[in-house]
């Protein structure tokens, strides 16, 4: 069993509307001194046996073609072996 | 500078479809023994100063409350002061 968790962000360049609206609404809320907000995606993958060799790299390539949109995302992949 | 990292998924005993899609398309791509897949949010909050106290208490309960559905979703909290 291997545990691979697949977190997504939007790149620091590209405007998060959505991670704004969470600042404001904290700030709004009483809690103060929140300087930045940003929102992505968390996908937790489990997979049977260990993740190595081929199954590895595509994994890997799917995370970033599938999982996440390389124009305007990031992704960085853990694996829990 | 305190980082927050406020992960949120489905609770376990919540059907989680758009998972299920991702696991679904995984397979087609290739990707063999895909044996679960869940889809959550991350939240990255970047603070001035320190997270104690009263702020540190404030922002637990926002991240139940604001950040996350209580009915139906978990989350994790993770400060990098």
């Amino acid at each position: 069993m291997a545990r691979v968790v697949v977190n997504v962000a939007l790149k620091p360049e590209i405007l998060d509307p959505q991670g704004r609206a969470v600042q404001g609404a904290l700030g709004r809320l009483g809690l103060i001194g929140v300087s930045d907000v940003r929102q992505g995606k968390q996908f937790i993958i489990e997979l049977d046996g260990a993740l190595e060799g081929e199954r590895a790299e595509l994994l890997h390539k799917l995370a970033g073609e599938l999982l996440s949109n390389p124009v305007i995302e990031d992704f960085t992949l853990t694996v829990e072996n």
